[in-house]
Protein backbone atom coordinates (compact mmCIF):
# COMPACT_ATOMS: atom_id res chain seq x y z
CA UNK A 1 0.00 0.00 0.00
CA UNK A 2 1.39 3.23 -0.78
CA UNK A 3 2.54 5.56 2.41
CA UNK A 4 0.71 8.86 0.81
CA UNK A 5 -3.18 7.45 0.35
CA UNK A 6 -4.72 8.47 3.71
CA UNK A 7 -6.01 5.93 5.88
CA UNK A 8 -9.70 6.85 5.75
CA UNK A 9 -9.66 6.35 2.20
CA UNK A 10 -7.46 3.27 1.58
CA UNK A 11 -10.31 1.77 4.61
CA UNK A 12 -12.96 2.65 2.34
CA UNK A 13 -11.03 1.80 -0.82
CA UNK A 14 -10.57 -2.01 0.90
CA UNK A 15 -14.45 -2.02 1.87
CA UNK A 16 -15.33 -1.47 -1.49
CA UNK A 17 -13.23 -3.98 -3.08
CA UNK A 18 -15.14 -6.63 -1.35
CA UNK A 19 -18.37 -6.47 -3.28
CA UNK A 20 -18.28 -8.62 -6.38
CA UNK A 21 -16.67 -6.77 -9.79
CA UNK A 22 -15.08 -4.27 -7.90
CA UNK A 23 -11.34 -4.68 -7.82
CA UNK A 24 -8.59 -2.20 -6.77
CA UNK A 25 -9.03 0.42 -9.25
CA UNK A 26 -12.68 0.26 -10.08
CA UNK A 27 -12.96 1.15 -5.89
CA UNK A 28 -10.76 3.93 -6.09
CA UNK A 29 -12.69 5.04 -8.46
CA UNK A 30 -15.57 4.92 -6.61
CA UNK A 31 -14.04 6.17 -3.13
CA UNK A 32 -12.61 9.54 -5.03
CA UNK A 33 -16.17 9.90 -6.39
CA UNK A 34 -17.28 9.75 -2.66
CA UNK A 35 -15.11 11.75 -1.67
CA UNK A 36 -15.91 14.93 -4.57
CA UNK A 37 -19.57 14.06 -4.31
CA UNK A 38 -22.23 16.67 -1.74
CA UNK A 39 -21.95 15.01 1.68
CA UNK A 40 -25.25 14.33 1.63
CA UNK A 41 -24.63 11.78 -1.52
CA UNK A 42 -22.24 9.95 0.78
CA UNK A 43 -24.27 10.06 4.33
CA UNK A 44 -27.82 8.83 2.14
CA UNK A 45 -25.77 5.95 0.50
CA UNK A 46 -24.32 4.88 4.11
CA UNK A 47 -28.12 5.24 5.46
CA UNK A 48 -29.35 3.01 2.89
CA UNK A 49 -27.05 0.47 3.35
CA UNK A 50 -27.79 0.54 6.94
CA UNK A 51 -31.42 0.26 6.18
CA UNK A 52 -31.37 -2.28 3.79
CA UNK A 53 -29.66 -4.64 6.56
CA UNK A 54 -32.37 -3.54 9.18
CA UNK A 55 -35.10 -3.83 7.16
CA UNK A 56 -35.18 -6.59 4.93
CA UNK A 57 -35.38 -10.36 5.92
CA UNK A 58 -36.83 -13.19 3.65
CA UNK A 59 -40.19 -14.31 3.33
CA UNK A 60 -41.14 -17.12 5.15
CA UNK A 61 -42.81 -19.00 2.80
CA UNK A 62 -41.57 -18.08 -0.57
CA UNK A 63 -38.18 -17.06 1.00
CA UNK A 64 -38.08 -14.09 -1.58
CA UNK A 65 -36.72 -10.89 0.07
CA UNK A 66 -38.84 -8.73 1.87
CA UNK A 67 -39.81 -6.09 4.57
CA UNK A 68 -43.05 -7.67 5.53
CA UNK A 69 -43.58 -11.69 5.98
CA UNK A 70 -45.01 -12.90 3.90
CA UNK A 71 -43.83 -11.31 1.48
CA UNK A 72 -46.43 -8.90 -0.92
CA UNK A 73 -46.44 -11.86 -4.12
CA UNK A 74 -47.69 -14.39 -1.29
CA UNK A 75 -50.06 -12.11 0.12
CA UNK A 76 -51.84 -10.96 -3.30
CA UNK A 77 -55.06 -12.39 -3.33
CA UNK A 78 -54.91 -11.79 -7.33
CA UNK A 79 -52.19 -13.79 -8.02
CA UNK A 80 -52.38 -17.40 -9.28
CA UNK A 81 -51.83 -19.64 -6.04
CA UNK A 82 -52.08 -22.63 -8.62
CA UNK A 83 -48.82 -21.65 -10.17
CA UNK A 84 -45.26 -21.96 -8.82
CA UNK A 85 -42.22 -20.59 -10.43
CA UNK A 86 -39.09 -21.84 -8.74
CA UNK A 87 -35.79 -19.84 -9.27
CA UNK A 88 -32.03 -19.92 -7.56
CA UNK A 89 -32.07 -16.65 -6.02
CA UNK A 90 -34.34 -13.33 -5.01
CA UNK A 91 -32.62 -11.66 -7.59
CA UNK A 92 -34.16 -14.64 -10.11
CA UNK A 93 -37.57 -13.56 -8.99
CA UNK A 94 -36.65 -9.76 -9.25
CA UNK A 95 -35.87 -10.32 -12.81
CA UNK A 96 -39.08 -12.06 -13.77
CA UNK A 97 -41.11 -9.65 -11.75
CA UNK A 98 -39.43 -7.02 -13.71
CA UNK A 99 -39.67 -8.62 -17.03
CA UNK A 100 -43.70 -8.44 -16.21
CA UNK A 101 -46.62 -10.91 -17.62
CA UNK A 102 -46.42 -13.39 -15.06
CA UNK A 103 -48.70 -13.93 -12.34
CA UNK A 104 -48.08 -16.97 -10.14
CA UNK A 105 -45.90 -17.38 -6.74
CA UNK A 106 -42.12 -17.88 -6.30
CA UNK A 107 -39.81 -20.28 -4.51
CA UNK A 108 -36.70 -19.25 -4.08
CA UNK A 109 -33.88 -22.20 -3.46
CA UNK A 110 -31.47 -19.96 -2.45
CA UNK A 111 -29.26 -20.74 -4.94
CA UNK A 112 -28.01 -24.51 -6.62
CA UNK A 113 -27.02 -27.98 -6.30
CA UNK A 114 -22.84 -27.03 -6.28
CA UNK A 115 -20.83 -30.33 -5.44
CA UNK A 116 -18.08 -28.26 -6.29
CA UNK A 117 -18.93 -25.35 -4.37
CA UNK A 118 -20.21 -28.26 -1.66
CA UNK A 119 -24.19 -26.89 -1.52
CA UNK A 120 -25.78 -29.94 -1.09
CA UNK A 121 -29.75 -30.46 -1.29
CA UNK A 122 -29.98 -29.27 2.90
CA UNK A 123 -28.63 -26.23 1.95
CA UNK A 124 -31.54 -24.95 -0.17
CA UNK A 125 -34.75 -24.42 0.10
CA UNK A 126 -36.33 -28.33 -0.71
CA UNK A 127 -37.87 -29.53 1.86
CA UNK A 128 -39.95 -26.38 2.37
CA UNK A 129 -40.70 -26.75 -1.68
CA UNK A 130 -42.19 -30.32 -0.97
CA UNK A 131 -43.97 -28.94 2.02
CA UNK A 132 -45.46 -26.11 -0.29
CA UNK A 133 -46.62 -28.83 -3.21
CA UNK A 134 -48.45 -30.88 -0.41
CA UNK A 135 -50.37 -28.58 1.36
CA UNK A 136 -50.87 -25.84 -1.20
CA UNK A 137 -53.25 -26.56 -4.40
CA UNK A 138 -50.31 -26.47 -7.03
CA UNK A 139 -50.95 -27.69 -10.30
CA UNK A 140 -48.01 -26.56 -12.34
CA UNK A 141 -44.27 -26.04 -11.40
CA UNK A 142 -41.97 -23.97 -13.68
CA UNK A 143 -38.27 -24.68 -13.64
CA UNK A 144 -36.74 -21.40 -13.37
CA UNK A 145 -32.90 -22.36 -12.56
CA UNK A 146 -30.39 -20.75 -14.59
CA UNK A 147 -29.48 -22.66 -17.83
CA UNK A 148 -26.50 -23.81 -16.33
CA UNK A 149 -24.78 -27.33 -15.10
CA UNK A 150 -25.44 -26.62 -11.97
CA UNK A 151 -29.09 -24.92 -12.39
CA UNK A 152 -30.07 -28.11 -14.78
CA UNK A 153 -28.84 -30.45 -12.07
CA UNK A 154 -31.07 -28.29 -9.48
CA UNK A 155 -33.86 -29.06 -11.79
CA UNK A 156 -33.90 -32.41 -12.53
CA UNK A 157 -33.66 -32.71 -8.26
CA UNK A 158 -36.67 -31.21 -8.25
CA UNK A 159 -38.05 -33.39 -11.39
CA UNK A 160 -37.17 -36.79 -9.28
CA UNK A 161 -38.49 -35.51 -5.94
CA UNK A 162 -42.00 -34.18 -7.27
CA UNK A 163 -42.09 -37.46 -9.13
CA UNK A 164 -45.34 -39.12 -7.08
CA UNK A 165 -46.67 -35.62 -7.12
CA UNK A 166 -50.05 -34.66 -8.81
CA UNK A 167 -48.38 -31.51 -10.03
CA UNK A 168 -46.93 -30.42 -13.77
CA UNK A 169 -43.76 -29.22 -14.47
CA UNK A 170 -42.17 -27.57 -16.88
CA UNK A 171 -39.11 -25.82 -17.59
CA UNK A 172 -38.42 -22.21 -18.98
CA UNK A 173 -37.61 -22.37 -22.51
CA UNK A 174 -33.95 -22.09 -23.46
CA UNK A 175 -32.78 -20.98 -26.84
CA UNK A 176 -31.86 -17.54 -28.76
CA UNK A 177 -32.31 -14.37 -27.22
CA UNK A 178 -34.37 -11.99 -28.55
CA UNK A 179 -32.95 -9.67 -30.62
CA UNK A 180 -29.70 -11.95 -31.01
CA UNK A 181 -28.30 -13.20 -34.06
CA UNK A 182 -27.44 -16.66 -34.95
CA UNK A 183 -23.98 -15.95 -36.00
CA UNK A 184 -23.16 -14.98 -32.88
CA UNK A 185 -25.11 -18.03 -30.96
CA UNK A 186 -22.71 -20.35 -29.42
CA UNK A 187 -23.55 -23.80 -30.05
CA UNK A 188 -25.08 -25.05 -27.28
CA UNK A 189 -27.66 -22.33 -27.29
CA UNK A 190 -28.06 -23.05 -31.25
CA UNK A 191 -28.33 -27.00 -30.58
CA UNK A 192 -30.86 -26.32 -27.96
CA UNK A 193 -32.66 -23.78 -30.18
CA UNK A 194 -32.93 -26.45 -33.01
CA UNK A 195 -34.06 -29.05 -30.44
CA UNK A 196 -36.54 -26.74 -28.43
CA UNK A 197 -38.49 -25.72 -31.69
CA UNK A 198 -41.83 -25.06 -31.53
CA UNK A 199 -44.37 -26.49 -34.61
CA UNK A 200 -45.96 -23.26 -36.68
CA UNK A 201 -48.24 -24.91 -38.90
CA UNK A 202 -48.93 -28.63 -37.94
CA UNK A 203 -49.58 -30.89 -40.61
CA UNK B 1 -39.90 0.25 -11.10
CA UNK B 2 -41.35 -3.46 -9.90
CA UNK B 3 -43.66 -3.15 -7.29
CA UNK B 4 -42.38 -6.41 -5.92
CA UNK B 5 -38.97 -4.87 -5.04
CA UNK B 6 -38.89 -4.14 -0.92
CA UNK B 7 -38.63 -0.44 -0.39
CA UNK B 8 -35.24 -0.28 1.07
CA UNK B 9 -33.67 -2.22 -1.41
CA UNK B 10 -34.49 -0.53 -4.04
CA UNK B 11 -33.40 3.02 -2.37
CA UNK B 12 -30.32 1.58 -1.76
CA UNK B 13 -29.98 0.45 -5.69
CA UNK B 14 -31.04 4.24 -6.76
CA UNK B 15 -28.21 5.38 -4.58
CA UNK B 16 -25.70 3.00 -5.49
CA UNK B 17 -26.58 3.89 -9.21
CA UNK B 18 -25.11 7.59 -8.65
CA UNK B 19 -22.24 6.15 -8.35
CA UNK B 20 -20.05 6.07 -11.64
CA UNK B 21 -19.90 2.96 -14.08
CA UNK B 22 -22.61 1.80 -11.73
CA UNK B 23 -25.89 1.02 -13.65
CA UNK B 24 -28.72 -0.67 -12.64
CA UNK B 25 -27.73 -4.34 -13.10
CA UNK B 26 -24.91 -3.61 -11.33
CA UNK B 27 -26.16 -1.57 -8.70
CA UNK B 28 -28.86 -4.89 -8.34
CA UNK B 29 -25.98 -7.35 -8.20
CA UNK B 30 -23.85 -5.16 -5.35
CA UNK B 31 -27.52 -4.69 -3.39
CA UNK B 32 -27.50 -7.85 -3.06
CA UNK B 33 -24.66 -8.83 -2.68
CA UNK B 34 -24.62 -6.65 0.61
CA UNK B 35 -28.14 -8.14 1.63
CA UNK B 36 -26.15 -11.75 1.59
CA UNK B 37 -23.36 -10.50 3.06
CA UNK B 38 -22.81 -10.89 6.94
CA UNK B 39 -23.98 -7.11 8.97
CA UNK B 40 -20.82 -6.49 9.97
CA UNK B 41 -19.29 -6.04 6.26
CA UNK B 42 -22.75 -4.02 5.26
CA UNK B 43 -22.03 -1.85 8.71
CA UNK B 44 -18.26 -1.84 8.32
CA UNK B 45 -18.68 0.07 4.13
CA UNK B 46 -21.28 2.19 5.36
CA UNK B 47 -18.85 3.42 8.61
CA UNK B 48 -16.24 3.56 6.10
CA UNK B 49 -18.14 6.22 3.84
CA UNK B 50 -18.91 8.42 6.34
CA UNK B 51 -15.27 8.31 8.49
CA UNK B 52 -13.69 9.33 4.62
CA UNK B 53 -16.30 11.71 4.71
CA UNK B 54 -15.20 13.08 7.87
CA UNK B 55 -11.77 12.98 7.89
CA UNK B 56 -10.91 13.93 4.68
CA UNK B 57 -10.17 17.40 3.33
CA UNK B 58 -7.34 18.84 1.04
CA UNK B 59 -3.70 19.69 1.61
CA UNK B 60 -3.68 23.76 1.79
CA UNK B 61 -0.75 23.87 -0.30
CA UNK B 62 -0.38 21.15 -2.64
CA UNK B 63 -4.58 19.90 -3.06
CA UNK B 64 -3.79 16.60 -2.51
CA UNK B 65 -6.69 14.55 -0.36
CA UNK B 66 -5.27 14.30 3.41
CA UNK B 67 -6.39 14.03 6.69
CA UNK B 68 -3.88 16.70 7.70
CA UNK B 69 -2.86 19.98 6.73
CA UNK B 70 -0.35 20.16 5.26
CA UNK B 71 -0.63 16.92 3.81
CA UNK B 72 2.23 13.86 4.62
CA UNK B 73 4.17 14.74 1.13
CA UNK B 74 4.41 18.71 1.75
CA UNK B 75 5.56 17.59 5.52
CA UNK B 76 7.86 14.93 4.78
CA UNK B 77 11.41 16.49 4.70
CA UNK B 78 13.25 13.68 2.33
CA UNK B 79 11.03 14.53 -0.52
CA UNK B 80 12.82 16.66 -2.66
CA UNK B 81 11.63 20.22 -2.90
CA UNK B 82 12.99 21.65 -5.77
CA UNK B 83 10.62 19.22 -8.01
CA UNK B 84 7.31 19.69 -8.70
CA UNK B 85 5.09 17.50 -9.98
CA UNK B 86 1.66 19.40 -11.59
CA UNK B 87 -1.27 16.54 -11.92
CA UNK B 88 -5.42 17.27 -12.38
CA UNK B 89 -6.83 15.16 -9.86
CA UNK B 90 -5.62 13.69 -6.47
CA UNK B 91 -6.21 10.22 -7.88
CA UNK B 92 -3.35 10.87 -10.51
CA UNK B 93 -0.91 12.09 -7.60
CA UNK B 94 -2.12 8.81 -5.96
CA UNK B 95 -0.92 6.54 -8.92
CA UNK B 96 2.23 7.84 -9.77
CA UNK B 97 3.07 7.62 -5.75
CA UNK B 98 2.04 3.96 -6.48
CA UNK B 99 4.03 3.47 -8.34
CA UNK B 100 6.55 4.72 -6.91
CA UNK B 101 9.93 6.66 -8.06
CA UNK B 102 8.97 9.75 -8.01
CA UNK B 103 10.53 11.72 -4.67
CA UNK B 104 9.08 15.60 -5.88
CA UNK B 105 6.18 17.04 -4.48
CA UNK B 106 2.62 17.57 -6.10
CA UNK B 107 0.13 20.36 -7.18
CA UNK B 108 -2.99 18.98 -7.48
CA UNK B 109 -5.33 21.43 -10.21
CA UNK B 110 -8.37 19.89 -9.45
CA UNK B 111 -9.58 18.86 -12.91
CA UNK B 112 -8.34 20.42 -16.57
CA UNK B 113 -9.22 23.24 -18.63
CA UNK B 114 -12.63 22.26 -20.30
CA UNK B 115 -14.26 24.86 -22.09
CA UNK B 116 -17.47 22.27 -23.05
CA UNK B 117 -17.36 21.12 -19.88
CA UNK B 118 -17.79 25.18 -18.28
CA UNK B 119 -14.21 24.95 -16.24
CA UNK B 120 -12.23 27.73 -17.22
CA UNK B 121 -8.80 29.16 -15.52
CA UNK B 122 -10.36 30.29 -12.11
CA UNK B 123 -11.65 26.56 -11.35
CA UNK B 124 -8.28 25.19 -11.30
CA UNK B 125 -5.38 26.20 -8.33
CA UNK B 126 -3.56 27.77 -11.08
CA UNK B 127 -2.74 31.35 -8.56
CA UNK B 128 -1.95 28.50 -6.02
CA UNK B 129 0.55 27.06 -8.08
CA UNK B 130 1.77 30.73 -9.57
CA UNK B 131 2.36 31.39 -5.68
CA UNK B 132 4.08 28.50 -5.38
CA UNK B 133 6.77 29.02 -8.12
CA UNK B 134 7.14 32.53 -6.96
CA UNK B 135 8.02 31.57 -2.79
CA UNK B 136 9.41 27.91 -3.09
CA UNK B 137 12.34 27.29 -4.77
CA UNK B 138 11.26 25.25 -7.38
CA UNK B 139 13.86 24.39 -10.04
CA UNK B 140 11.79 21.78 -12.08
CA UNK B 141 7.70 21.41 -13.10
CA UNK B 142 7.06 18.15 -13.95
CA UNK B 143 3.45 19.01 -16.12
CA UNK B 144 1.70 15.35 -15.94
CA UNK B 145 -1.88 16.69 -17.13
CA UNK B 146 -3.58 13.44 -18.90
CA UNK B 147 -2.71 12.98 -22.57
CA UNK B 148 -5.94 14.12 -23.80
CA UNK B 149 -7.35 17.52 -25.27
CA UNK B 150 -7.94 19.27 -22.34
CA UNK B 151 -5.10 17.74 -20.80
CA UNK B 152 -2.93 19.11 -23.16
CA UNK B 153 -4.67 22.76 -23.41
CA UNK B 154 -4.20 22.50 -19.45
CA UNK B 155 -0.31 21.97 -20.17
CA UNK B 156 0.26 24.49 -22.76
CA UNK B 157 -1.57 27.36 -20.28
CA UNK B 158 0.92 26.06 -17.50
CA UNK B 159 3.50 26.48 -19.86
CA UNK B 160 2.49 30.23 -20.88
CA UNK B 161 1.88 31.31 -16.88
CA UNK B 162 5.43 30.09 -16.29
CA UNK B 163 7.32 31.96 -19.29
CA UNK B 164 8.48 34.54 -17.16
CA UNK B 165 9.39 32.57 -14.51
CA UNK B 166 13.00 31.06 -13.90
CA UNK B 167 11.61 27.20 -14.03
CA UNK B 168 12.42 24.27 -16.11
CA UNK B 169 9.28 23.08 -17.83
CA UNK B 170 8.99 19.42 -18.73
CA UNK B 171 6.12 17.33 -19.35
CA UNK B 172 5.47 13.52 -19.15
CA UNK B 173 6.75 10.76 -22.12
CA UNK B 174 4.00 10.24 -24.23
CA UNK B 175 4.18 6.53 -26.43
CA UNK B 176 3.65 3.07 -26.53
CA UNK B 177 2.57 1.33 -22.78
CA UNK B 178 4.76 -1.21 -21.43
CA UNK B 179 3.63 -4.34 -22.61
CA UNK B 180 1.35 -2.97 -25.58
CA UNK B 181 2.49 -3.89 -28.89
CA UNK B 182 2.66 -1.75 -32.12
CA UNK B 183 -0.17 -3.61 -33.51
CA UNK B 184 -2.73 -2.55 -31.23
CA UNK B 185 -1.87 0.55 -30.73
CA UNK B 186 -4.18 3.84 -32.30
CA UNK B 187 -2.87 6.07 -34.96
CA UNK B 188 -1.80 9.10 -32.57
CA UNK B 189 -0.25 7.16 -29.96
CA UNK B 190 2.07 5.66 -33.03
CA UNK B 191 3.06 9.03 -34.15
CA UNK B 192 3.69 10.43 -30.72
CA UNK B 193 5.93 7.21 -29.98
CA UNK B 194 7.71 7.94 -33.31
CA UNK B 195 8.14 11.76 -33.00
CA UNK B 196 9.20 11.07 -29.26
CA UNK B 197 11.97 8.27 -30.25
CA UNK B 198 14.93 8.39 -28.12
CA UNK B 199 18.71 8.11 -28.98
CA UNK B 200 20.77 5.14 -28.13
CA UNK B 201 23.26 5.39 -29.77
CA UNK B 202 24.43 9.35 -31.04
CA UNK B 203 26.58 9.75 -33.69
Amino acid sequence: MPSSIPPSLEALIVHLMKLPTIGRKSAERLAFHLLKAPAEQAEELSAAILRMKERLGYCSRCFNVTEEDPCPVCRDPNRDTKLLCVVEEAMDALAIESAGGYRGRYHVLGGCLSPLKGVTASDLHFEELERRVAEEEIEEIILATNPTVDGEATALYITQQCQSREVRLSRIAMGLPMGGSLEYADEQTLQQALLGRTRIVDR
